[in-house]
This record gives C-alpha cells, sequence and structure tokens, in this order.
C-alpha cells in the first residue's frame, strides 16, 4: 500500500494539532485506513516555537514555497489563512500535482470557483472540512451522508466568539462592550473583532455551505451580513421574555418562484424558540441544522474552534484522500458536493424579497398617540404584530418599545420602519433583528 | 460511466420510501454522483398495496431471491428486517458479487462478524447508516468523520418509541403503561413493544456503534440492557427536581486497567443534566454525542425511523458506494471504520466494574431509624450521596426514598442495595437508575 506523504504549512495552532495527531495517532490511523500517513515536512516562519511536541523526524523549514513543490509530498495542508499567500500556495500545490487540505474559509469563499475547477481538471482534491463548523464533520454530512436529500433550509451558529459573547451577556445581564473586552482578555475575541462580531466570519462559511447544499456557485459577496455589536443586554431579556432567545445565525434556504430559482443568503441576530436544540448552543460551541425534503431536521454540534477540534477535521480530510491515494480519487465525493460541471449560476434572492418575521426595538418619545401612530403605519403596510412590549420609562426622555411582528418582506418592513422614524415622536436608531421559529 | 444497478428486497415503508427517492430525485443524484442509480426490481410479497409512487419502469417480483441472484443487478437493498430470511439473502447477495445495504440494526449485531469479512474477502461493500439513528448520518460521522480521533465515549438516544414514551410521561404527568397504551393507539408503538421499551432495539444499535469506535468485534450479547418499563411518573417528576431528565442511552466507552483494554456497553435509563443538549431531544428524535481525544464533544441529531429520513440514510450509501463502483471500492472506508484485518476482541468490562452514579428509589416502612439504617449500609459500602429526597406519606405503608449517590462500583452498589433489602423496614421492590453528568 503506498504510504500518503504531507507536507504542512503553518505550524500555529492549528498547525500544530494536525503534526500532534499525524504522529501521536499514527498505528490508530493506519488500522483504520489501511495505510500510512506520513508527515514529511513543515513550514513556519517562527521554527523556534515551544510546540511541546517530537517534530524530529520532520523536515522543518521556512521556505513554504519549498514543500508546495517538493518531490516528495503528496498532499499538502494550507493553515496560514487569509487570502494572500495561502491562494498562491494552494496555486502552486495543485499546479505541482498534489492534493489540498485547509482550514482557510475566507480562501475558499473568496477564491473557492478559481480552485475547485482547476483541482478537477487535474484530478485533484480539496478538503475543507474545518473551514466551516471546526471540528464538526458537518460538510461531509451535507455533501455524503445527506446527498439523497434536496436541501430545504440550513441554519448555523458558525462563530464561536459571536456565540460566546452573547452567551455571556444573557448569563451576566451584561452589555454587549463589557462582555467583547472580557472575551478580549480572555484570548476569546480578537484584538480587532469586526471579522467575528460583524459576522464576516459566519458569512464566509455560510456561503460555502449554501453553495453545497444547493450546487450553486459561493456567493460570499451576496451575502446579507449584520453582526452582533448593537444588541444590548434589554433586547436579550425581552427576547426572552417573549420566549426566544438571540443567536447569530447564517441562513440558506432555496427559493422558488415560477421556474425561476433564487438562494436566499443572510447573517444576522435571530431569535430562536427558547426549548429549541439551537437555543442550546452555548458558549463558543458551534451548530449545524440542516433540513432536507427526506431525512427532515438534522443537525450537528460541537468545537467550532481550537488547536484539536480543528485539527481533527483536517486530519480526518487527510485520510479521505489518502483513502483514494493514488489510485481512487476519482471515486470521492466531489468538494462541493455536486459534479464541478453540474454546478450552476443560481442567482441571490434580492434581501428585500426575503420573507422574516421581525423583532423591532424603537426607542420613542412617551407621548400620547405614538403607539396608535406607530401601528397605524404598520397596519398599512399589512405588517401584523405577535407582541408589544412597551419598557417602564428611562432615565432618559425616551422609552423602549419592543415589536414582534408576523411575516412580511424586508422590503415592505424597511418602508414601513423608513415611515415610522418619520415621526417625530420615534428616535432614528431601530434596531431589527429576525425571527426564524423553524429551528429546530 | 457505468450506471448502478439496484434491487430492492421488502417494499414496506422504508422500501418505498428508498423505492421514492432514486425515481423523484434521479437527476439529483446524478448532478451529485456524476452517473446514474437505476432501480431495476423490487420483491415485496404484497406486490397490490397501494404505494402511492410510479414503478412502472422496475420490475416487480414475490421472488426476492431471484433478485439476489439477477444478472443485471450490483447492489442489494435488504429491508426485510429481522434475522431470516434476511441474513440467507444477505451472504446470497455477497456469493453473488452484489454489494449490500441494509438498514438492519438486528442482522448487523447479530451476524456482522459474519459477513464483513465474507464481504472484504470478495471486494465488497456493506452500508448500514440507516440501522443506526435512522436518517441521522451518525455512523459516517464516526467512521470517517472523526476517522483522526480515539474515541472516548458514545452516549445515544437510538429509539424513537422510548424517547417518545417518557416524553409524553413528562409533558403529561402520567404513568408510563399509560403513555404505552396512547402510544400503540397512535401507531408510535408496536402491539408487543418488547424490543423497543426493553432496550434490546437500543441494544442491537450500540453494540454497532461501539464496535465502529472502538475497532473492536460487535458483541451485542454482552450489552447489558434495561428498559423504561419500571419508571413511574414520580421518577421523572423526582429527577426534574434534582435538575436531571430521564432519557433512555446507550452507552460505550473504552476501559483500560494496565495494559488490558476492555468496552463498556450499557443500555439503561440515565438522568442526564437538564441544560444538556442530550435532555432537549424531545418525541421520536435521536440523537448521537460522540466524543474523542481531540474533537471533544460532538452531537448528531435527527430523526431515528420513518419512512423518509431512514430511506435518505440508504440511499446515501447506495450512493457511496456507486461513487466507488465499479473500481473503486477498495478506496471506500471499511463498513466498520477499520480495516477488517485489524478489528481485534476486546472483552466486554463486567458490570459488576463500571463505575457510574446512581438513582436509587425504595419504599420504606416510614418507622424511626430506617432512613439511618439505609445510610450506615451505604456509608459501610464507601457510597456517598449527593441527595436524597423523602416524599410525603403515600395511603398504602410504605413511603418512597429517592438517593442520588455519587460514582461507585456496580458491583458494590448491588452488594449494599441486597443488605439494604434485607432489612425489615425496605420493600423488595428498588428502582435502580444511572446518572451521566459528561453528557453534553
Amino acid at each position: 500500500m503506498n504510504e500518503m506523504r504531507v507536507g504542512l504549512l503553518g505550524l500555529g495552532t492549528i498547525g500544530t494539532g494536525v503534526a500532534r495527531i499525524l504522529i501521536e495517532q499514527q498505528e490508530l490511523i493506519a488500522r483504520r485506513l489501511g495505510r500510512k500517513i506520513v508527515l514529511v515536512a513543515a513550514a513556519d516562519r517562527d521554527l523556534q516555537r515551544e510546540r511541546d511536541l517530537d517534530l524530529s523526524g520532520v523536515r522543518l523549514t521556512d521556505d513554504a514555497a519549498g514543500i508546495v513543490k517538493a518531490d516528495d509530498i503528496d498532499l499538502v495542508v494550507e493553515l496560514i489563512g487569509g487570502y494572500e499567500p495561502a491562494r498562491s500556495f494552494v496555486v502552486g500545490a495543485l499546479e505541482n500535482g498534489k492534493h489540498v487540505v485547509t482550514a482557510n474559509k475566507a480562501l475558499i469563499a473568496k477564491h473557492g470557483e478559481e480552485l475547485f475547477p482547476m483541482a478537477a481538471d487535474k484530478g485533484l482534491q480539496i478538503g475543507f472540512e474545518a473551514a466551516v463548523g471546526g471540528g464538526i464533520p458537518c460538510m461531509k454530512a451535507l455533501r455524503e451522508g445527506l446527498a439523497a436529500n434536496a436541501i430545504e433550509s440550513v441554519y448555523g451558529i458558525l462563530n464561536g466568539t459571536c456565540n460566546f459573547i452573547l452567551t455571556k451577556m444573557e448569563n451576566e445581564g451584561s452589555d454587549y462592550a463589557d462582555v467583547l473586552r472580557e472575551a478580549q482578555q480572555l484570548g476569546y475575541a480578537e484584538a480587532d473583532p469586526t471579522f467575528d462580531v460583524e459576522g464576516v466570519d459566519t458569512a464566509h462559511k455560510l456561503s460555502i455551505l449554501a453553495a453545497m447544499a444547493f450546487g450553486s456557485k459561493i456567493r460570499f459577496d451576496e451575502v446579507h451580513t449584520e453582526g452582533i455589536s448593537r444588541i444590548g443586554a434589554a433586547d436579550i431579556e425581552s427576547a426572552r421574555e417573549m420566549g426566544y432567545r438571540i443567536k447569530l445565525l447564517g441562513i440558506a434556504k432555496p427559493h422558488f418562484d415560477g421556474d425561476d430559482e433564487y438562494v436566499e443568503m443572510r447573517v444576522h441576530p435571530t431569535l430562536v424558540p427558547l426549548d429549541s436544540q439551537m437555543a442550546q448552543v452555548s458558549d463558543s460551541y458551534n451548530a449545524v441544522q440542516i433540513s432536507g425534503d427526506f431525512v427532515e431536521h438534522t443537525m450537528y454540534f460541537g468545537r467550532g474552534a481550537g488547536e484539536r477540534p480543528t485539527a481533527s477535521a483536517v486530519v480526518a480530510d487527510i485520510m479521505d484522500i489518502a483513502s483514494g491515494f493514488p489510485d481512487g480519487i476519482a471515486h470521492l465525493a466531489p468538494p462541493m458536493g455536486f459534479v464541478e460541471s453540474s454546478r450552476r449560476e443560481v442567482p441571490t434572492l434580492p434581501m428585500a424579497d426575503v420573507v422574516c418575521e421581525y423583532y423591532i426595538r424603537l426607542m420613542v418619545r412617551d407621548k400620547p398617540g405614538v403607539i396608535a401612530a406607530v401601528t397605524s403605519i404598520l397596519a398599512d403596510h399589512r405588517i401584523s404584530l405577535e407582541a408589544l412590549i412597551q419598557k417602564e420609562r428611562h432615565a432618559s426622555q425616551s422609552v423602549p418599545i419592543i415589536m414582534l411582528t408576523h411575516e412580511t418582506t424586508e422590503g415592505n418592513l424597511q418602508a414601513a420602519i423608513s415611515r415610522i422614524t418619520g415621526l417625530e415622536t420615534v428616535d432614528k436608531d431601530v434596531l431589527i433583528l429576525r425571527k426564524e421559529s423553524a429551528v429546530a
């Protein structure tokens, strides 16, 4: 049996985890796979860092480009992150006939449509299970386990930092800014947390999940993306009073309008029922709910980040590719779950046409008639209410009004909000969240 | 590309679902797989039954043995259930060079160790995703997605009937017998519910999961198995008061004693923390928690039975095998997740050596000194208590005492219980449940 020879780009947190598995679990892997996987070389800019791991059998180098070209390497693991030079190294690996495994969601979301055809042309595989949901084998479930289904919806808690912050805000009744500071001190959030808290990381992952679910092309730039930075402790409390918990969800659904097909993709704070599985996903855990026309609801839960869980997913990908190495690669499921030639351009549903239920927090001057004025505008737009809470008077002049609406289109809701904020008794600053009752 | 020709044994509920997917999703399957899967023939004793499905392109027959031998069939789907004649047909299919997919957990649990080597010798695959967890792709997750991990524990709610009954008992405060009757009327429980409610079905599934997790042989007969039929509404209420919910769990863990390795396997009603993911799994849903040394906790949730979810898993298996057909089968993961020659005999840990925390319900005569007598026996056995609840006096002479213990071995606990029931103030009828705090 041919052994599979692996080269690693990046010996940071995840890279060290991958090296650790390949070295420490070598015998277990061979028993499962029937062949050996050998870590031949690893590149990192900092080779002096203490990694608590015996790398004496591994060629260590600061020359990543050398690994991409090396004759004694069959598969390159890219763990550098970001767009460049990661993209160039992956292209180089493919050009040199090497399979690729990566944990880089930004790379796949932005450059996947360049990389997948390149790999397919050369009979090579690209594995990226670790890019979405960390250690959770959710891509494999979607691509292979649920392959007999037309996918009806994907809901994901895909960013551990946001989920950690929201959990802590609820548990402690604290506001966003305070919890963010604490999360940064604990190392759960970056110094510049924008990518995480503004939903960009979730949008990267969602765009990959959506394309895999629907056989469409990855359209990261078209994901409607909102983050969690405007949510206050009072919103979490109000949601709870009404039976909901706020989670940052990535949501993807197919949308059919006669013969026209669209993909709906959005990332935003979302109210989910308190007794749903999704509501129980706390701290830095991730979860993905995938529903199909035959399987109904399924959910996948686990660690979305971290050295060991992410490395688990990277090595699972290496093992999949090794199982078909060197002759059976054509028999693996294609990376995006559909044969490359059958993947289609499917337009993204314009956000104005998306149908949602809404949570609206207005600040109003506490004068007679203001609620009547607001609700009559909603009625004009045929938006009906599920609940309305008027909170007690604040120290300031304005008081919050919280409304939960029944379903309407985003365009209609925004038109109504624009008229409502035109009222002189209503502040311009409105918080709009969305509600999903269909999560399991 | 070669198309894959399928023959179906059994056109009952699941068989009809499988036929439905293969016919209705033919185009979707071809886009995902790059080749066609064709339902060539189907056998059933009752060909007249209304199936609401156009089977005009399919050869219908009551001769299952003919399908097993037919020259125009590459893969046989066994959906007859039970041990025989299912086993003979599967053996026949393998002898005739056909791959096999089955949803039959009893068959795999009892005869898997005969069937897997036979398939391996002939370069054939046996798929059985549908046998455990219905539509949930949990076998694939364990076998492939988590393949880089040494598995540390498997916890599963694997029987929808039991979970439905326990959920209803809690929601309605009803006793077991009443809810069972209702479940039978609704078709959620069989007329003879023994296999489900006494844990046999869960034990079948657990024995398969354990062998796949640890690379050991399937030892269904050695699973310690207890069902839910002795649980009362009062137990569910007492558990809840103490912060737990009762679920019928299948539990498998590896156990190391020096150089000796054992597999711990048990099925019994189990107290899980109310705020765990596992506790939220209600009605007929199934869930499997799998923890590994790198991935930490993961959980898989979905429908554990039913025409459409189970058929989803059967067809996923067919697609996996079709992807490697006819030349790449050797590159699929082996059915039990370990190369057949590396699967080992690992002894089952004797139940007396299993360490648990316990829920004990005693009925005692309400006399002074009885609690002191009971707790002093526990102290003799070095069993310490986490909680003790004495319930209000019943109409009868005896009153229930509920105790939660800290960890001890089953052997030690049983010895103490035997002394306790020897007290003349304590009834012989004791209910012992177990508690698992480690579920996620």
